[in-house]
C-alpha cells in the first residue's frame, strides 16, 4: 500500500479486463485558454468570440489538453504500476471536442499483457481508456503501451 | 498571407512530401515540473532527487508535455491549414525521454492526402513529425490526421 491507499501492482498482478473509473474533472474556459496560450495557440482554443465563428461554433479545448487531463486521471485513479505509468507509445482519437464547462471522467481497461522477450524483469501492459463528458459522450479514446516491471525479488 | 507572413493553405494546395522544420524550443526543469504538477504528477517528472532514483536516472518531461510542445511548434511553423490544425486522431511514440535543458525541434512532412468521401468541401491530411533533441535524437514520433477544407469559392 502507498500513502494514497492504492496497492502498487507489478506485471504479474495484472489481468486482461481489469477496469477502473476515475474521479470527475471539470474543464473551465480559463484553463482551456491557459493551456492553448502555452501549447496550441489557435483562435478556437484562445478566444470565445473568434471560436464562435470557427468550425466548432464555440471555445474548445486543445486535444492535447484533453489528453493531458486524461493522463492525470489515469495517474491518479488507474492502476498504480510498479515503476510509474511510463508510456512508450499511444494512439489517440478525439471524436468530439471538449467545451468550456464540460466535466470529464476516464473509464479504463487493461486489454493486453505482453512479457518482454529481451528483459525478464518487465512486460508491456496495453491500457485502453475512454474519456467521457458529463453526457456520457466520448471525447477521447486512448490506447497506450506502458512498461511495467515484474515484482522485485524478496 | 496572414499577419504572421505565412500563406493559408487549403486541401488542394498540399502535396505529399511537403516538409517543414520548426524553430527550436528549450525545455527548462521548471517547465517540466509545472506541467507535471498539473497533468502528470509522478516522481520522475516532479522532483529531481526522486527522479535520480527512478528508471530514468534524472528528471524527465511527461510524454504529454513533449507532445504539447511539439503541437506548439507544428502550429507555429507547420503549414497554416485553412481551418486551423484540427486533429481527429494521432499516433505517438516516445523512443527517448526529454530531459531538463534539452532543446527540441520538430521536423515534419505531409505523408497522406485523402479527399472526404461524404463531404466535398474537405479532406484529411496525414502529417508525420519527428521531435528531435539538440543531439538529433528522436524523442517523439507523431502521425496525425488533420481535417483541411478545400479553398472556398470566390
Amino acid at each position: 500500500m502507498t500513502a494514497s491507499g492504492r496497492t502498487r501492482v507489478y506485471f504479474e498482478d495484472l489481468t486482461i479486463g481489469w477496469r477502473f473509473v476515475s474521479r470527475t474533472y471539470p474543464v473551465a474556459a480559463e484553463a482551456i485558454i491557459a493551456f492553448a496560450r502555452e501549447f496550441d495557440p489557435q483562435p478556437f482554443h484562445l478566444d470565445p468570440v473568434a471560436a464562435a465563428d470557427s468550425i466548432f461554433k464555440g471555445l474548445v479545448a486543445s486535444g492535447w489538453h484533453t489528453a493531458s487531463i486524461s493522463m492525470r486521471l489515469l495517474v491518479e485513479d488507474g492502476p498504480l504500476f510498479g515503476a510509474g505509468t511510463v508510456g512508450v507509445a499511444a494512439e489517440v482519437t478525439w471524436p468530439r471536442p471538449v467545451r468550456a464547462g464540460d466535466v470529464l471522467q476516464v473509464h479504463g481497461e487493461i486489454i493486453g499483457l505482453t512479457p518482454s522477450k529481451s528483459r525478464a524483469d518487465r512486460g508491456t501492459v496495453t491500457v485502453r481508456t475512454e474519456t467521457r463528458n458529463q453526457s456520457g459522450e466520448i471525447v477521447q479514446t486512448f490506447t497506450g503501451k506502458v512498461i511495467v516491471p515484474r515484482r522485485p525479488a524478496g
